[in-house]
């Protein structure tokens, strides 16, 4: 078979199928800052005519400060500014808030003492995981006091026969997911942060990443959750049964809440069995109607092993080039447009012969101009690598507007195409000429799921490139009912633009619920809705 | 291979494997009571003591009747007593509602119409879709007006690139499965009832059923709902994207609330592709021990295409063979437990030759006494029914207890072997002696979910036998940290057990999200929390 897909075809440059190793464990990244800016401004200075502190909010005094001493180890209490910094500034150095405090607290009953007399109070606070997120939804915006999950760590159990893991929220993914493996089962959730990024933030942000196309979203495989409520209340509902009709499903309110209704500090989640073999191509198509058809195609041939299908313009790979300092795994020239399929399953030989007739397929129906499979573990780390260091390649010429998308399938790219229109005629765009603020719009993501990565990389931020970027994208968006936000959430970036994505009805019920579990508003204000 | 199987053992009379259609569709059963009982009484004289009309609901009179005119066609509006008593029956015919008003509307503003309305007027109603709830959820208790999704039945759209379908709440689960066959799609939820029961219903209680191993629960595969508020507000949040992280997830409140916050007016799903290849084998083994084992193993060697793992004991077996009145499938003899293993997939070739090199394995290791592969459609069907069957054969001799539960595997059949020695200990069980009142407590169930069916077969309906299984059985599901509800719901048989599932935290959140929506408390009063 692979001798026929060799013969029919010059360009392809297809080799060997002697792929992957069993359960292949990506090189975790060093955790990195996005953006080569030297200081952050703060973000009530950048959006002082958006946004002021409430003065509902009580400051901080010595008396607030003797409390928390009272119930906290020494070592539990941060007030060195610059100790604060890393957790006042954001991973993308965009948002800087102007935090006092940061409390590191060790157990459920800790969260629960602070949460009571910061409601009592009238302190305002923001939970805060691994300080990944993408929208400034884990920073403060003014004096917020920061209660970090970071030290609330423990994986508290795991089900060898049903596979059900239940952690602290302070647990890092890559951690678990390490755990994990060694037991035979897999993480159904996992992104580029994942060395860094803590599972807690991953729930109470209902991150999506690679492997939603596989094992589907946090609001299908969590079973249960622990939080704590704005009064000091400990929500303990840390099931761990894949069936439970008893009553209305309240964890599900928590799975995307972004800190505004609580702070998760427990997760009882489905893992399933991890897959016994992974392959991962490459694959350079001429154009966006291509990488939609390969899409269809791999659905149908590929089947229940389909566990990513990621998708990256030319611009992309060429700014990671130059990022890694690589070679591109396509030599044989510059593509319009790449394609990352990966597939796992419980059987190496079946997989391998899905994958070659799929291959086989679309290069006699002339949809791939050139490819590669992964032959070992260290190629199916080095291709994903292509993947996952976009996020960093975008901003190494300064910084970057990331939009998280989501848009039916067929004008996805659309959004990407228009986005580099509109800054060219406002003439801001170069990708050679450091004179203009933008580098380029580039588009990536996940197929599989309709979700675009809209990054705009910028030599620096400013006014007049937001001007044109917003609220163009988020009308765009609008106009083909996508979301605004696929995966990334709301937090303070897209705190005013919930109105693309949702009719008056839903906004109001929303704010119902907030409301409702948080009549106070100390839980992360000035951002979410 | 296969002959390897058929030299090593001479116990397993494993049969050609060539097997499966595609698209198998099971026959649809017809609509028949599960129960024999001539006469249903009230259940408001069944259940005096623990249940009475609350004098706060309006009694209906003939200026509402005339309201109702006004809003509906003649033909939407029911009052005659025999015309009303399949609505206020249910389907075990175990339970008995008072209703003088029947109403099928045909859109959802008619039922915005009719809910704002009775909100006004403290005019209880109950939302019903198609009666075949098994916990008296969607009956009268009272006087309560039903209201039918039945004549709200149309598929809204379906996107064959997405696999999005969108319906009416009314649409009858098997009506959508086949019009997805036609697509190349599968509706993601499968169960006994799938001929009568409807999608709306299907999603109010949260519907588990027999491909849940495979596709996940609907709290994932649910991606929009339009549902009608008390107050006659309609909340549209059909949305039709598989990520969307802009705001609170609303719609997951509604997905297993049964009626009591609204009514399901319509349904955005995502639909996977139907599997190319289906295999069916029905095995018999010796002990509960091995068919836990049998599980593991399956889920191991068949991975990521195992979409069906039942279990049922030989008394289940007895009864669905008196009922269906043919020779059972494995006909070698009786056996203690029977297995039905299903897997979906997309290569014929590499899926027979997974279940092969399983079915050989589990006999080499001794696993399995005895067993058979279906080889066409038919057989599928065929062996399909000796599962399906079991709810209505469980009933035949007059009527039956169910218990749906969710108990960790290791205990799970431990329940019905405590509930017979209890039945026996009182003497109140014999599977010959038609003088005692129970036939037997027979176990089957969805053992990859944890989900045990305990139903208790008897002549007839008597609190002799209630007062042995209840509490009892909750109890020991307490005891076990189970669920007392899997996925049949609560509705009005289990109301007042919630205690033995949930801690007084979450049901005091519970009770709050019944209040907040439903302050009038017209919706489905009298069950659920």
């Amino acid at each position: 078979m692979q001798k026929r897909l060799l013969n029919t075809s010059a360009n392809l440059l297809l080799r060997s199928l002697k792929t992957a190793a069993i359960n292949p464990i990506r090189i975790a990244r060093p955790v990195a800052r996005y953006s080569t800016v030297k200081s952050v401004p703060l973000t009530a200075d950048t959006y002082s005519s958006k946004v002021q502190r409430d003065p509902k909010y009580k400051k901080l005094d010595s008396s607030d400060l003797d409390f928390f001493k009272s119930i906290l180890p020494e070592s539990s209490i941060v007030t060195d500014d610059d100790d604060l910094l890393f957790y006042n500034e954001d991973w993308m150095r965009k948002y800087r808030g102007q935090s006092n405090l940061l409390l590191k607290p060790k157990t459920t009953q800790q969260i629960a003492d602070i949460l009571k007399y910061c409601n009592a109070k009238k302190l305002a606070v923001v939970p805060q995981g691994g300080n990944t997120g993408l929208v400034g939804g884990s920073n403060p915006i003014f004096d917020e006091i920061i209660i970090s999950l970071s030290s609330l760590n423990k994986i508290r159990s795991f089900d060898p026969v049903s596979g059900i893991l239940k952690v602290d929220a302070g647990v890092i993914l890559e951690n678990a997911d390490q755990y994990l493996s060694e037991q035979g089962y897999i993480f159904p959730l996992d992104l580029g942060a994942k060395g860094s990024c803590e599972i807690g933030g991953n729930v109470a942000c209902n991150a999506g990443g690679l492997r939603l196309l596989r094992y589907g979203s946090l609001h299908g495989s969590v079973l249960g959750l622990e939080v704590v409520l704005p009064d000091g209340t400990i929500y303990d509902s840390m099931h761990s049964l894949r069936k439970d009709n008893t009553g209305y499903d309240l964890k599900q309110l928590f799975i995307g809440s972004e800190g505004t209704l609580g702070v998760i500090t427990g997760v009882s989640i489905l893992c399933p069995a991890r897959p016994q073999a992974t392959n991962v191509a490459f694959l350079a198509v001429k154009d966006y109607e291509t990488v939609q058809k390969v899409f269809v195609e791999s659905r149908k041939e590929l089947g229940e092993i389909l566990s990513a299908f990621e998708f990256m313009d030319l611009k992309s790979q060429q700014l990671t080039k130059q990022h890694l300092g690589l070679d591109h795994p396509i030599e044989s020239g510059e593509y319009p447009f790449y394609i990352l399929i990966e597939t796992s399953g419980s059987n190496k030989d079946h997989d391998d012969e899905k994958l070659e007739n799929f291959l086989g397929n679309a290069m006699e129906n002339g949809l791939v101009e050139d490819g590669i499979v992964a032959q070992d573990e260290s190629q199916v780390q080095s291709l994903w690598s292509w993947r996952e260091s976009i996020p960093e390649a975008s901003a190494m010429n300064g910084g970057v507007y990331k939009y998280d998308v989501s848009i039916p399938l067929k004008d996805l790219y659309g959004l990407v195409e228009a986005a580099n229109k509109n800054l060219a005629e406002a003439n801001l765009v170069d990708f050679e000429d450091d004179a203009k603020p933008v580098v380029s719009a580039i588009g990536y993501g996940h197929i599989g799921d309709g979700n675009l990565h809209l990054n705009v990389c910028v030599r620096k931020y400013t006014s007049a490139v937001e001007s044109v970027l917003e609220p163009f994208v988020y009308e765009w968006v609008s106009s083909k009912k996508g979301s605004i936000s696929a995966e990334h959430g709301l937090g303070f970036q897209k705190k005013n633009y919930i109105g693309y994505s949702k009719n008056p009805t839903e906004i109001a019920l929303l704010k119902q619920i907030k409301q409702h579990y948080d009549p106070t508003g100390i839980m992360n204000p000035y951002k979410y809705i």
